[in-house]
């Protein structure tokens, strides 16, 4: 397997043509971008595309909002956004606003940042429907698997790993059950996440501040598939299996 | 960055030289496995070749062993090797144990393992000390950094990933907080855990079923340190800072 970032992106902005920005730079590539391909993008060049933007300014902040940012030291406009993108806010706890997002996703603040946001008093939310936009990406760019990607932080460990939050093209899961192991006997619990495996590894090529969103991935035909797939969809745990709310 | 699996190592057995076969096959990659290289290794040949392996007929399960076995649906004598390897049962809940090791992993089993052993009857724990494996490895084969592995489940995401239990040589997380986003705004929060998405990218070149379990990394200088590390000790989140207790 080989990674690389895809070279010469400029800062993306409302309304731009993301797909075509990609294209022109996957073309530079070598071998150009192609059918082979998985495409890692870091969702917020793809939300910043597709105008999930809110200017502070904007936002009017109800007074659960105003608590919360009180109580965690945060923003209150900003807190209101995330509410906003929230069915549920799973813990507010020592500073910190973990939220099952409207797609079923738990993560810190809905998914909403201040950094990397391309200005002063503006937040980044999440793509609508991150598997829709992978969709979409992977059929204007004719790659064989388009996966986007957010940070998260994990309960019990430390740091920030990259995840899938949409995906199209490739198996988000390979179920391993029922193969034999290397003495025969079937394996008990291997269902591997293999789109979240993907986005963290286009995590270690990728510099966090100097624009580089997109990493291309070559060798992993073995994940690829000729449909669209389940998406990202495919990994949010059902709540009532959850033993962590 | 370049991924490939190690070639044609043996099924590890409780006493091998686990760092004379790693180097006699990373000896035929091209170029040879050398000390710009990070080796990712699944834990479980380093837990045989530590002889960190149980036969479960040699296991006599305490009362509190026989109980749980009997409300989860477990084999007892798994049960109580679980135990043993566990400083506290976090959850117990719908056939699965999440317990915190004396590492201070939380994970399911504590890591004991029923797949892939080796043998009928036998439980493969974690290595008793990760990081001190991931160092003599590192040492014994002279490569960058050596990162030793385990499958995870996670909270409310389906699927397992490959995460980092013991490294050394490379820094487990690398902190960007206070660096300059593309706005110029100090970011807020980002530290990275890159040994945690090493071990997730190297699953991605693995046959979980045909033995390949080490897979060198290449082109990942910037995360290799001079020294050993901290090593995957650092990824353990203290608990007094956990929300998911």
């Amino acid at each position: 397997m080989r990674l690389e970032p895809l070279p010469g992106l400029p800062e993306v902005r409302p309304g731009d043509d993301l797909a075509a920005l990609l294209a022109a730079s996957g073309a530079r590539l070598d071998p150009p971008l192609g059918p082979a391909d998985v495409l890692v993008i870091a969702h917020k060049v793809v939300s910043k595309a597709e105008g999930r933007v809110r200017a502070l300014a904007d936002i009017e902040p109800s007074p659960r909002a105003i608590e919360l940012a009180a109580e965690h030291g945060k923003d209150a406009r900003h807190v209101q956004a995330i509410l906003d993108e929230s069915a549920e806010l799973v813990r507010a706890d020592r500073g910190r606003l973990i939220c099952r997002t409207h797609h079923g996703f738990v993560c810190a603040n809905a998914g909403v940042d201040q950094s990397n946001t391309g200005g002063e008093g503006v937040v980044v939310l999440l793509p609508s429907d991150p598997d829709a936009s992978a969709r979409a990406l992977r059929s204007a760019l004719g790659v064989g698997a388009v996966v986007i990607s957010d940070s998260w932080g994990r309960p019990w460990r430390q740091g920030q790993v990259e995840v899938a939050i949409g995906c199209a093209g490739l198996r988000a899961l390979v179920d391993h059950r029922g193969w034999p192991d290397r003495d025969g006997r079937p394996m008990a619990a291997s269902v591997i996440a293999v789109a979240d495996e993907a986005a963290a590894a286009a995590d270690l090529v990728r510099k966090k501040t100097s624009g580089e969103p997109a990493v291309r991935l070559q060798g992993l035909a073995n994940v690829l598939i000729e449909e669209e797939g389940q998406g990202a969809a495919e990994l949010i745990r059902p709540p009532e299996d959850d033993l962590f709310r």
